[in-house]
């Protein structure tokens, strides 16, 4: 369904050409005291035409709060919010309205759903998860209020790793009317050990849940992830040692902060694939919704990349799914 | 917590060294003939003592249904079982009540719990999947009897990938007390388009959580998971055509069955990676429960390699999971 | 939470006098037709302010539709909606922000949370029902297309039983300046034998919370309810016979409908005790938020009685109720 | 579905003459200290075949711990156990294989499931709420180490009221081959304000919902109940006061400790209607799976009375619903 998390929850509804799209956070702790500005600043970062590596599309994305916060604090009530879609072309996606676009959403919706707005990915388009960053955002102040933060940075663009390259990348792909994806690594740091469920809740199959159910991602690793599945086991001891202070540590952390499903008290490190936009500029091969076959070819305003856009999103679902873990710990100390 | 699924459940017990494991699937659709036999060769399929390749305590993991069959037939009702644990020595578990074994949930379950059973891993022990199979196995019937079916196969074992040298390499990290990792493919064949939720509930994300709740597991991908992100957006095009009896098909599967979240009725194709087992037969850093620092040696019976073990499991959790899909989406059709 | 239900789902948010009050309806069926005028009736019928006996706030209560609804036919994406709070007279609650009105949910949501929206009852103030009733009407249709129908209607008003008495009752609470409660009787025909889920999960269980859930409800009873504990069983019986068309019924009704959980196909039936509204013109003794003895006397616009008005709450929490139930039944048909 | 509660949670299997019947809690607190002997005594009062009053089936009814408990004290991990079905005697149920007892659930299981165990009502059975006592066995342990202690009582029995005037209701309805219900209450007392969801999971729904979820129950009541519904609101007010500690207290308890949906502070008050127990040694008219009609007598042993028994029923799902509302809250407290 369209509600993530058990204890902190988020639930998210729009479609990308509607009159609005928006959420409402549930299990907010009362009494906390918002950023509103940071929520809008972390909000803007994922939004379209920021620079010439995005699209052009201008929307203002302006978050409006319409509960759960009084006077500057939270009431522990839900937190319901709207964002409005302001800039929808919705005659631009008219050839879209019986022609499913490959490597989108459109068939799988229409073959699911029967009916579907056919405008912009409708439900399906990346502008959803601009409902995910303000719950994210939300998550990581309180997050940030107990000591604990989340930070995804670009690892690589189609291969390449340092920021000049990675322009260059994706300036070769918008002149070759072509799209890249990337790697994105997240870390959390100040988590303390004892965090996450053991069994079918385990910590990084809550992450890898969240970080698949973004757009265009198409796969999850932590610590040393797939190139564990080459090494030895002698070459992936995290050794225990005790810390001047006393507590616990590992020498090493190649279980990328998680034990048993568990947090170890180490940073919590983990990297999600995104394959290029399937966004093409060129004429493909598809059918119609009544079984013909077809050529189609969407224009408009589209990125090559969408790495420096979900930074934020990974992020925000990131931040959720820990407060979540946190929270569940906690009920569980009568 | 201990409960998989949402329409189709199964809540997992047990501790390795406890009397029993088991546990209670919810949802079997009621008159399903269920082949007990089938169940029992599933759960073979995952125990140890089987071959050279795995370890040697002898356990006849042989379920006993204690309700939801009646004559043969499922009642509708939760399907209760148990798993006795009979080969359990427990004193060889001494040395690990106060010091934590590198690599293993031994720490991550003190911090989290205070109190725990050291015994062979007590709850984080690889002993509970085999309660998962058993809900798997059952899964995978009323699957099969819509035509559904789902096969896991290795992929690789510490980067070999032929039979031949698999055996070398696990033989060799045995001589050298050592163990190594590797990495499955499952594919879900005959699942039709458009099951799978969107938003948070997207088919990958929910295997994606089911494969990273399985013990050792560290990375998933699907399609062309990591590769894509270093592609090109033109070469992850998989173009929809028309079939001769008329249904719609892509002609490549670099999504792997998957678009959106939802199926797109092509094969469902994922890899899951697993890191090398953490129980090595060496001396290593670690610390006790009360802080002090200690080196740890732990002999007995281990696999050098969960692969081939782990087949029925990555089955079992990937059999729950469409079933679950499935269910939800026949929900809606009022 | 703010969540109801388990696959067909209101997510609920809003205070009394924040910027709006609003929802989320998740698991709509796709390509439903939504006769969206007949919920603004639903709606209307719950607004204060329609005759003597409601109270004189006047509130357009007009719904907005933010999603999930696409040329006049639902998408199976979530539904959005928003009502504003346009009469909204913040100043006169500036009493209330230290001081507790009795038998109001003041204190509780002070103990619970430290910090609270003070006016006119924040988030406890029956205000949110309107939001139930916008999910409830939805569900109403999707019933109403499979022949189910919910019909609530008022049995007696402190005691009275006939409009006129009923009339002449509320009329002199008002005139005492006291207020009086009442029952309501609550029906369901057209539901099939077979729904509602055994043991945690029944039927009358669910409608329990449900009818419960809906402020200054005191009482839930089905059947015979609190009458059968005095009969006898041998005058409760259900005898079942076979109808002219070859179908089972029963010849009575004392099981309103539900046995075992279930329902058995003959009319669900059960009835909902209101207290009289608490919001009394008096003066009346309570305590202020630094645990100071006051005075309060609370005055405004007030109905003496909740009957006339949750009539439709009733008939939307029982539609809400039933249609999840028919799709947790119908899921488990694989 | 057969799984209770949201943080501590029981599932429940197991029909009455299967293999066994039995549960799986999750949630319980780690570390605590449990008395296994007050668990089987607990238990031992629902027990058939202790009075004069209850029926002469005889069942040792001996709970058997499989996992979660470790040298005395929860692990934190789920607590599975079994009761095993030891005096059985299916052969006696031979004749309601395709007959239907009228005011039982074999017509509904019937309809929903087309399978059913007619071997005495199966899962239906009221022998399933031994589970459930095991499970509040376990809440009331941790509830009482907080200061929270839950007990029930009889209100009445076909209207009689004192234990002599209850024995002989009870003694002339065994004569008279008949069968008669009654109300019983339960209060909560030591919970301290705050303690409930609002809206959707008020306290007192959560209680309404797992009360009607007991066999035989028709009616829930809170506070002053159905009786509010013919009282004044100037009848029913609960003033507040200081205590002499400078804690809140109410003057009255018309609302029987909930307000909003969430405690105050006061004795949580509510009562419970149960009917006549539906097996009547009569002949009674009925129909077959067939679509016959039929008459039935069912004879064998049973009470004529449901409520000595059921007493630790209703006080063990009030203490995991009350549990469960504590950890609920406790989760917030981030």
């Amino acid at each position: 369904m369209n509600t993530f998390g058990t204890l902190f929850r988020l639930t998210d509804f729009g479609e990308s050409h509607g009159p609005a799209i928006g959420g409402v956070v549930d299990g907010m702790p009362a009494g906390f005291e918002v950023d509103l500005e940071a929520v809008q600043a972390m909000l803007d970062r994922r939004r379209p035409g920021r620079s010439a590596q995005t699209s052009a599309r201008r929307e203002a994305d302006t978050v409006r709060f319409l509960s759960g916060i009084f006077e500057g604090r939270t009431l522990g009530t839900p937190i319901g919010f709207v964002i409005s879609n302001d800039d929808a072309r919705s005659a631009d996606y008219e050839q879209l309205r019986h022609t499913f676009r490959p490597n989108h959403a459109d068939y799988t919706y229409h073959a699911k759903y029967g009916h579907r707005d056919h405008r912009g990915g409708g439900r399906a388009s990346a502008r959803e998860t601009a409902v995910r960053v303000v719950g994210g955002a939300l998550a990581s102040q309180v997050l940030a209020s107990a000591g604990i933060t989340v930070s995804a940075r670009t690892l690589s663009v189609h291969g390449a790793t340092t920021p000049e390259a990675i322009e260059e990348v994706i300036r070769r792909a918008r002149a070759d009317r072509d799209t890249v994806g990337g790697v994105v690594e997240c870390r959390v740091d100040g988590l303390p050990a004892g965090i996450g469920e053991p069994i079918f809740d385990k910590l990084p199959a809550m992450l890898a849940s969240a970080m698949m159910s973004i757009n265009a991602s198409r796969g999850f690793e932590y610590g040393d992830g797939f190139a564990a599945a080459d090494s030895y086991g002698s070459g992936q001891v995290d050794a225990f040692c005790i810390r001047p202070d006393g507590t616990v540590a590992t020498r090493a952390n190649h279980s990328g902060g998680m034990q048993g499903g568990i947090s170890n008290g180490a940073p919590v490190v983990f990297r999600v694939a995104f394959k290029p936009i399937a966004t093409l500029p060129r004429q493909l091969d598809t059918v119609t919704d009544t079984g013909e076959a077809a050529v189609i070819e969407v224009g408009g305003r589209h990125d090559p990349c969408v790495i420096p856009r979900v930074l934020p999103v990974v992020e925000a679902m990131t931040a959720m799914t820990i407060l979540d873990a946190v929270m569940m710990d906690r009920a569980r100390r009568v």
